[in-house]
């Protein structure tokens, strides 16, 4: 058991909650009992458990580490106190292996829908982008420029486990637009300067929804490279709305009307009725 | 000017970053230049503007305070951040009384939309469910038993402005139910256990959307509270949506529905094609 807060392996871990950590080493690192169970459960590649008997209360959580006993790390309560971000840890964490698809090679199947985010600033709209992507049958989100990491603490917490199942692939605007148009992906971009109201227009996949960072939405270049631009009406006082929110509107509105034509829709009706 | 962080109205103002001193003084605690013009333009109820002469460089800034004058506090730097919980703050800040309605006498008028929420703990997802709910033309939010308090700074920075645009109540959910009942008001609320699907449903004004908390979401009773309860369908992995996309995709659905039966919806539809 690993009792001293200066080994050298709890310091590499610790390095972790850096972004800059993370990019150089390719790992990220979560804690809590339901979110290292739900990378284990979804074959995220999890370099080593980190367990605190003492705080690891939970028979579940144990019987999980004993499976995994090959890649454990058993830590001194203090130790992993060191490490977590959260007060009252439940005593057990995991380092595991980013996973990032090349943004070249990647290929749209007929039925496929994915998000790319402009500069996309909150931990947290990222995290609830992925969880609201997964709902609705998404693939991944490709961010461009300067992103957020998906690897922050906050957006796996509030990706709800959407971040070990959902594609990540990051790149340039320059190379994302190189890349639809040599593929014709319809790009669909979402404008408060858009004519076309959100509900109005028709979505057909595989396509890619784009949304602007928080502060700037879309900038005219970006606009540009859409074939088609939505707005989502507001008749309040505030002339934008929750970046998570927008696109969870249209990605739903995007699934709404691929469950219409699927014909799940009307069966949902007949059922009601 | 004050010049020392244990002056008396100083302590005062920095405790209101506490909940409980919020609740005691029915005041609360703004910071920065956006938010204060916001809550001076709306007509908040403003006790009292902090301003430090050596943070705010905004003419605008300046121009505001000088027409609020009799209001106005001057601190120190050190003072002023000594209260502020951002870093490089902008100088300004404000002391604003906050604003219940109350439940008893409440009453809604024909297109009156409210959204009720059961025991909201993240101040961020209450913050954007204001901010969408003004956007969509809602009165209001009704804080039913343990709900997050909507002065905490969180909330105030998620909703936008909407935080002084849209009503506040703050009741029990026995007390709501009488006054739902009292009147006769419809009350819609979501479930991921109700068949009939969010987008089948029909939403007639007035209304209230009932919401569960993050975490159980609507209990037993709530539901039974209920005129209608419709689900929001989910293809992934995940059986839940995070609380604010939710709220926003039901509040979405009701609005659109109200503007196509208004015809708004339908004049978009002729100015596209």
């Amino acid at each position: 058991m690993i009792t001293s807060t200066a080994n050298p392996t709890i310091k590499l871990i610790r390095k972790l909650h850096e972004k800059k950590e993370r990019l150089q080493t390719g790992l990220f690192y979560i804690e809590g009992l339901r979110i290292v169970i739900e990378a284990l459960q979804q074959g995220a590649e999890v370099e080593c458990l980190v367990v605190a008997p003492d705080l690891l209360t939970s028979e579940f959580g144990w019987q999980r580490v004993e499976e995994e006993n090959r890649r454990g790390l058993q830590v001194s309560q203090g130790v992993f106190t060191s490490l977590a971000s959260k007060q009252n840890p439940q005593g057990i964490a995991a380092v595991v292996r980013q996973r990032w698809q090349d943004a070249s090679s990647l290929r749209l199947a007929s039925q496929d829908l994915w998000v790319a985010l402009d500069s996309v600033a909150d931990p947290g709209n990222l995290g609830t982008i992925l969880r609201t992507n997964d709902a609705v049958g998404g693939k991944g989100v490709i961010l461009l420029d300067n992103s957020t990491d998906p690897y922050d603490l906050t957006t796996i917490r509030a990706s709800m486990g959407a971040i070990f199942s959902q594609g990540l692939v990051k790149t340039t605007f320059e190379q994302f637009l190189q890349w639809k148009q040599d593929h014709d992906y319809a790009l669909i971009g979402t404008s408060d300067r858009a004519s076309a109201d959100y509900c109005q227009a028709s979505y057909p996949l595989p396509m890619i929804l784009l949304m602007g960072s928080e502060r700037l939405g879309l900038s005219e270049e970006h606009m540009r490279a859409c074939d088609q631009l939505v707005s989502i009406p507001m008749v309040g006082r505030s002339d934008s709305l929750n970046l998570a929110v927008a696109a969870g509107l249209m990605l739903y509105e995007i699934f709404n009307q691929q469950r219409e034509r699927s014909g799940q829709h009307g069966s949902e009706k007949q059922r009601k009725g």
